[in-house]
């Protein structure tokens, strides 16, 4: 259970006076799921109980219903599967180290692999399944959503979307009031106006740095919200986002501030809080993350130059 | 945007009177992305500014950069999509009617399919990407993350849970008192440890229909939090999960009914609304969905039965 939070130092705002403080950060990791040595899926996930999350998934799809369709489940640990790509990862691996029978008490059994020698050690799970199952078809019964372009480590994630991003926006100089930015959560929830009368949708707005609202979409998946932003500004010839800011309605995961920074938007402002690999990749690739933005206060968690008073 | 929403007609607790009234829920809908002919993405969303998504996740992955790099966006119109597998979909398939080169203006420019004639007419968009656009490479760049085994409308969606599970609920004779029910979110959140560090988690957990909590686990993923507890249901020998009550910190979507009918759990509790999708599998499989359950009140969506005062 040691990696479910990190903590992390954060520039915060209450009621007009900024301090510095330590802050707990949910931690987000990539964990792939191998069936039978293919790789079956990929989520992002904190990281805890993932012989249950694997095995749970397996029964959402229909896949197990039991222990006894379960032969094996275990951490994989590759020699370099930071290198790996998804292509090879659709190969069988050869596999070393951690290995677990389904135990009799039902809790995880969780032994140390071999040679925990890489970060990604255990974000893999590998599960063989009992002879006579029927391996999942994902290519016949299931379709398959895409997330971010990630590996199965918190890194390859963040260097995927560096070297791809075709507009860093670590040198974008834009500035904005704290007070403008304090305004953003309001503003985005006056103009939502399927939210009033449902309570089920996610929101996403892209401001102009004086608090003007440019474009808003709402959507029962927050990433979702976010790509028909991004769509609208592809198609009205406004990409790259250079300048401005986009606000959510909940938390910051890794995945919206992926988007921002392939849109080319310098500052991300969330109303709940950021995870991990949020705050990670908003480090590395330059961006201003500012989370639970409400009110009275808000935190930032990355590059605070942006945030005058 | 006629079909952000839909009205609904609930059982609603408020202060112990029940009483019967509309509501309005948000619309969660399949939209199957293609890329030249080839599924590139399927995503629950909310129908409306479809293009902008298609075009926006586009960006997102890096693919397109701006209006140049697309030649035509538009909806499909299979015969007999809702027939089809996802297999057939990773083919090329011929196409016609709705047809839509990028407008000079910006906007989605929606022509309606020649044959409108399903209702998936609109749930599949076409992208065509310009002469000199490298196509995405799903295989070698992008890792895939699978959603729940759905096809490309609401109705293939529900009837692939209700074919697959193992143990349908629709018979399941458990009954809960509705004061039970309504203490279950602060039973959940006072076992929320991460949660009260970070206000990033979203958490899951699994009652007693007496109000004992016998599993809860937190993520960042909703979906995730929700495969933990059959994974730990799993191992611990106790599918199906008969008798039993699902309780989640936020949103109910399809996904989450859907994981609950697999699992074999007849009733699942939200804090908060409920999409479009997630009661029409409630209703068709048979579970007891409640949403908006919160202090002194609730409102029962599908087969109140199991509700009793």
């Amino acid at each position: 259970m040691g990696r479910l939070t990190r903590r992390y130092r954060v520039r915060r705002l209450r009621d007009g006076d900024w301090s510095e403080r330590p802050d707990t950060l949910v931690v987000e990791e990539p964990l792939e799921i191998r069936v039978g040595g293919r790789a079956y899926a990929v989520t992002m996930r904190t990281p805890g109980h993932d012989f249950d999350l694997a095995s749970g998934f397996l029964v959402s799809e229909g896949v197990v219903g039991g222990t006894q369709d379960i032969a094996t489940i275990r951490y994989c640990t590759d020699d370099s599967p930071c290198a790996r790509t998804a292509a090879t990862s659709l190969q069988a691996v050869a596999t070393g180290g951690a290995r677990a029978s389904l135990p009799e008490d039902g809790r995880d059994h969780i032994l140390p692999p071999a040679q925990p020698s890489t970060e990604t050690a255990y974000n893999i799970v590998e599960v063989t399944l009992a002879a006579g199952v029927a391996p999942p078809r994902p290519d016949i019964e299931r379709s398959v959503y895409t997330t971010s372009s990630c590996g199965v480590c918190g890194k390859t994630a963040l260097d995927a979307v560096n070297t791809t991003t075709r507009w860093p926006v670590a040198h974008d100089a834009t500035q904005v009031r704290s007070s403008t930015l304090l305004a953003l959560p309001d503003l985005l929830r006056a103009e939502q106006r399927v939210f009033s009368r449902t309570g089920g949708l996610h929101a996403a707005g892209v401001f102009a740095p004086d608090g003007r609202l440019l474009c808003l979409r709402e959507d029962v998946g927050r990433h979702n919200a976010v790509d028909k932003i991004l769509g609208w500004a592809l198609q009205t010839g406004r990409l790259p986002l250079r300048g401005h800011v986009l606000q959510v309605s909940g938390r910051a995961s890794f995945e919206l501030v992926q988007k921002a920074v392939m849109a080319g938007i310098p500052m991300l402002s969330a109303v709940s809080a950021p995870s991990s690999l949020a705050v990670d990749l908003a480090v590395e690739s330059g961006l201003t993350l500012a989370g639970f933005v409400r009110g009275n206060g808000m935190n930032v968690y990355t590059h605070p130059h942006r945030v005058v008073a």
